[in-house]
């Protein structure tokens, strides 16, 4: 094992009804004006705002409220929501909803306690110093940042989707209730479930020894959440298996999964450029992403690849090469992500060979030439990855 | 899943050398005096304490000091490491040791900020509600209290030994050097991974319906601490050995395998009660008790014996019973004690059947007449275990 640092100091508080505690959490955490940020208004035809509102009133919190939160979520809202906070005196942000949300809810809680443009965060011009405290009532089990450290926002001016670490805004508890997920449609389930399976994905792949025991830890992961995915295509509303799916996407993204070990992200920066250009699913935009990414490097990895074929499908050596076994566990990612519908190649995501370019570009503008630990891959390269993608 | 709170805010920092940032850590969490809590003075010999003094002095970190904590720590040092802490105004314990040093920290940082005799939290006559914040260097990989909320400290008057949890002394952080544990002798290792394990098997035994996702990161945990295990009975200096050893006895006590499910702790209750008569040492008195509460429990939970012994064991079940598979694999458990040279049986821990009358009053005292989740027991059963083990 590589040295590491593994803190994730969030309460995680799990189960039905549990959203009815938040007054109770937001008191035990001197919470005195919250800020509650959302999306686009379900919470409050589902009935959850209501019953947000009365825990809030019942434990004598103020609050004023945000929402208007959308997929791959904008700097604009942000910016609202800081003047909001600062005019507001507000000291908790409460998001309510999912990546989106919460991403967005973390950029307000730093801007709120900085006195430039919070954008300069991401554009690596400032540093986070401090952030008002965050709390989470998680819909939608994705993206994972109800435990993580990361927020990424999108410029609109720019066309730029960045993503930024801070320990400042790692939310200081999440309630995870999995009953608040039976009414997701099946397209954001299973880009929720591609989701987390990739966030476990940048970490397995990786060039670092010895990582057997985060390795198993890993796959037996990656495999309860395709098993629940699965499952859920049927019937939305097996709680078990939205447990699963709730419990994996938070501890597919707090770091346990990276620990003693380099991690790669390269194919979330190829995704990251599909959804700034495109308004692409994330989750979507990944199931088109990984398979071609996998093909590009199986020449120089065909063990690992064997290994994930092995361990997660079941794929039998027996009267095939390694590079047969690791191509045939990429093609039942393929299989796994087209039975739960979602889309394997760029014409799923109504993209095609022609925005390449266009991705290239803003890939370049966002990072240099050059990218990934897994495989060192050029411009060039991610050129040829999507072009696999699109075939 | 049962609904869960699962909140592990301890930063861990993992690795080679990791012990000299402990002045850094300690400054940014505003520590001014430390007192330094440890055991028998092998960690002057062997140099470690004054890697620590100095990364204290250039933190510019005032300190004082306190050895002399041994195995089932007892009531008399806590009692001088309080009055310590309250005389030269500490504010921060630093725990270098196994689980014996940090849960006599923990006592002692309940303590100091409490009036009254801290054995009162022991016997429940009054409950923590404030402690100084405690770091861990960690030099023997078993209890897992680097990472837990418990202590178990021993009342040498009453012969009692008592455990108690307190999210007021988690510690603030851990420092875990796998290379400090190489110098271990095979005994004390030993005896750390079948605590480590017991950690995982009081959760793992469950009746608790749906576990299967946290039952198989159980699995694959304690596969991977037994390989390491037997590997350092050749192989002291196996970084990585020790490296999964110090990470899974971690994670195996933090709360992480206990989530959505009901826990057990019968073994843990009838081990304790034989350390705190016979002075044994934890892993030793528990790899006694495990295959004897599992022989005698196994009627009753054939089907949860029989996923244990596939999972770890390899038991092939063909041609078997059930019940014939969950034999084997407790067969197995003891084949694999007695490879890393532990006891199974009372007469290896010096202790006989003359001891059990004994035991049993002791365990009447400390917490009434019938105990036990994944199988309800009574003194009459605990009788029959504590016999099955002396067989």
């Amino acid at each position: 094992m590589e040295n590491f640092i593994f803190h994730s100091p969030t309460k995680f508080v799990f189960g039905k009804d549990t959203e009815i505690e938040v007054g109770d959490l937001l008191n035990s955490y001197g919470a005195k004006k919250v800020l509650i940020h959302y999306g686009t208004g379900s919470i409050k035809r589902s009935g959850l705002f209501d019953r947000v509102i009365e825990s809030l009133k019942e434990a004598r919190i103020d609050f004023v409220e945000l929402g208007g939160v959308v997929p791959n979520p904008r700097d604009d809202l942000v910016y609202e929501g800081i003047d909001l906070c600062k005019k507001e005196n507000v000291d908790f942000v409460l998001a309510v909803g999912g990546g989106s949300a919460i991403d967005s809810a973390k950029a307000i809680a730093a801007g709120a306690k900085y006195d430039g443009d919070f954008w300069d965060f991401y554009d690596r011009k400032a540093k986070i110093e401090d952030a008002l405290k965050i709390g989470v009532i998680l819909t939608l089990p994705a993206a994972g940042s109800e435990g993580s450290a990361s927020a990424v926002i999108t410029n609109t001016d720019r066309m730029l989707k960045r993503g930024l670490n801070s320990s400042y805004y790692r939310p200081t508890f999440s309630i995870i209730n999995p009953e608040l997920t039976y009414t997701l449609p099946t397209y954001q389930t299973s880009a929720g479930v591609v989701d987390m399976m990739g966030h476990i994905f940048e970490r397995y792949f990786t060039n670092s020894k010895n990582t057997l025991f985060v390795d198993r830890l890993a796959e037996g992961t990656l495999v309860s959440i395709m098993e629940a995915g699965k499952k859920l295509m049927n019937e939305p509303t097996n709680y078990e298996a939205r447990s699963i799916i709730c419990w994996a996407g938070t501890i597919a993204h707090n770091g346990f999964f990276g620990v003693g070990r380099e991690e790669d992200w390269t194919s979330h920066r190829l995704e990251h450029e599909l959804s700034a250009l495109l308004d692409v699913t994330h989750g979507a935009g990944l199931a088109v992403i990984y398979p071609a990414y996998m093909k590009y490097t199986l020449n120089n990895h065909i063990k690992r690849y064997k290994r994930f074929a092995e361990k997660l499908f079941n794929i039998n050596p027996e009267g095939k090469t390694d590079k047969e076994v690791a191509e045939a566990g990429i093609k039942a990612l393929e299989n796994f992500y087209e039975s739960i519908d979602m889309p394997t190649r760029f014409a799923g995501i109504n993209a095609s060979e022609k925005d390449i370019p266009k991705l290239l570009k803003k890939l370049e503008e966002n990072g240099g030439k050059s990218f990934g630990q897994f495989e060192k891959l050029t411009i060039e390269d991610a050129k040829k990855i999507y072009q696999l993608a699109c075939e």
